[in-house]
């Protein structure tokens, strides 16, 4: 590889397929969602995000998390995280055991969150700080995802200083590590560059997550910007699922198995095994009952058939 | 933007929707193919692949290219091309009229190459030498488009060295441009460097085109990295038309729409309209009669309904 930046060595996925993925679609058995969760630790992800305790009457399709959560056979191999979006929701995590992390999360700007959460950003950072209280109690860490970084389809633009004055409060506040997501795909590489940018300048040892969507086909290209300022950890859907609500009929997270099989041809570890994800998508596929927005799912990897096999 | 490298300020596009992207489709009439082309020359793109004189036989979508050509009113902002197989092409191109460049092909790897046209890569040689031949007696320019150039679905990987000598035994016949192709979807970044990187090394005065398919989600990703090592041209299809044959139902080819999209956000200039390029991409839907895998097309610019307008 003879790339114009050094490129990390091996980059870290956190799956957020029964989380991210589920919640926009027909809610799943309780059985189904944690055959799922199950599936997914056995291909070499590190990180799942594995349930939401959100309120059933919100997402009727996270309902049942603690239920879901109780019937996983968990990995040791695995930090499954939990999202809580407040301090009730952290409680409900801390009791159903064995979590490695919460994940708080909030908008950067007014506009996402009101409609998201119906409160306002400085509600939420409250919020995080109730989520961390619960946590310390457990001796969990709690990473906060910052929703709307790289716009707002609300309040348009957001600058990259907001973004840091958002990150710098929830840290402030207890979180230790920060995700940056771009939920309604609204991120360009360029927008990656400033805002990570400006956070690996003034937060440099604060770990940084990179959650993007697919739904104007950014999602690759802005990964790849962001591994060229230095981000190590994404997160991914397998098969895509996961749409914005603003965007009917357009991808929705990126892809895990897209993800796994670009950066395994850069030679980027990711420790994933990209034919047994490849078959927890054809699970999915039959899960949800539709088509998925992934590539390589339908086109299979790119050595499939080649004499010369790359892998 | 505050990006790890210097992009350019300009791209170019070259739209190969009526070509690339229609040959996989059933045939539409000569007045729906003519229609496209003229509706695409209204958006600002400044090259357009508008026909074929392959064989009707072999690919019956582009039957009739002498039919449809005399019925497009030409715009003359815009630099149309027309891809030629060898002598007759070039001849039935010329006998048109009104091209400002013919496009001769071939693949890197003799695999790809004796699938998609019955010869060896030698022969295929030959006959951009006819069709540069042809092309002088008429005051063309040739480019040739080498497919395969990321990886061949027969062979396998294509080393960089390999890509390299068919491009210069192609410029010695002639030609005097050079466009890689990714038709089966096999590139990635580090391979878009590697080979990139060598071509301009070797070859640093010959205009070079890069013309990605998304069959496993990379095509924009390598946009980024071709342009990081100083592409300034690209291949792109309205709506995405235009599958690999090897991947059925996954994504075709790169999308105008999406690339012009996130070029126009990262401040990189094209000089194409997207609104009226979006029309032109519902034109497509209605003229193909199925969904389009472009993003934007479905999700609209990042801007729209935000209250702050980012154009």
């Amino acid at each position: 590889m003879a790339g114009p930046v050094t490129l990390p060595r091996r980059v870290t996925i956190r799956e957020v397929g029964p989380r991210d993925g589920l919640q926009s679609e027909a809610p799943l058995a309780v059985e189904e969602r944690a055959r799922l969760i199950e599936a997914l630790s056995a291909t070499g992800l590190p990180k799942i995000e594995a349930v939401s305790f959100v309120s059933p009457k919100a997402v009727p399709a996270m309902a049942g998390a603690a239920d879901v959560w109780a019937r996983v056979s968990r990995s040791p191999d695995v930090a499954y995280s939990a999202l809580v979006p407040n301090r009730r929701g952290a409680e409900e995590a801390v009791a159903g055991g064995g979590f490695a992390a919460l994940q708080a999360f909030l908008g950067a700007s007014d506009g996402y969150n009101r409609k998201n959460v119906g409160k306002s950003v400085e509600e939420s950072i409250s919020d995080v700080g109730d989520v961390v209280h619960v946590a310390r109690g457990a001796d969990l860490t709690v990473e906060v995802s910052i929703s709307a970084s790289f716009g707002d389809p609300y309040d348009g633009d957001v600058p990259a200083e907001r973004v840091l004055e958002v990150a710098e409060r929830v840290l402030a506040a207890g979180a230790e590590a920060v995700s940056l997501g771009d939920t309604t795909g609204m991120g360009t590489p360029s927008r990656v560059w400033d805002v990570v940018g400006l956070l690996r300048q003034r937060l440099p040892h604060v770990p940084l997550n990179m959650h993007f969507h697919d739904t104007r086909g950014t999602a690759m290209a802005n990964v790849l910007a962001a591994m060229e300022v230095g981000v190590t950890e994404f997160d991914a859907s397998v098969g895509g699922l996961g749409g914005s609500p603003f965007a009917p009929g357009a991808n929705g997270n990126l892809a895990t198995e897209d993800l796994v099989h670009m950066l395994g041809d850069m030679g980027i570890e990711t420790g994933v095994d990209l034919d047994k994800l490849l078959e927890v998508a054809g699970l999915v596929e039959s899960l949800v009952g539709h088509g998925l927005s992934s590539q390589v799912s339908k086109a299979g990897p790119r050595w499939r058939g080649a004499a010369g096999r790359s892998d």
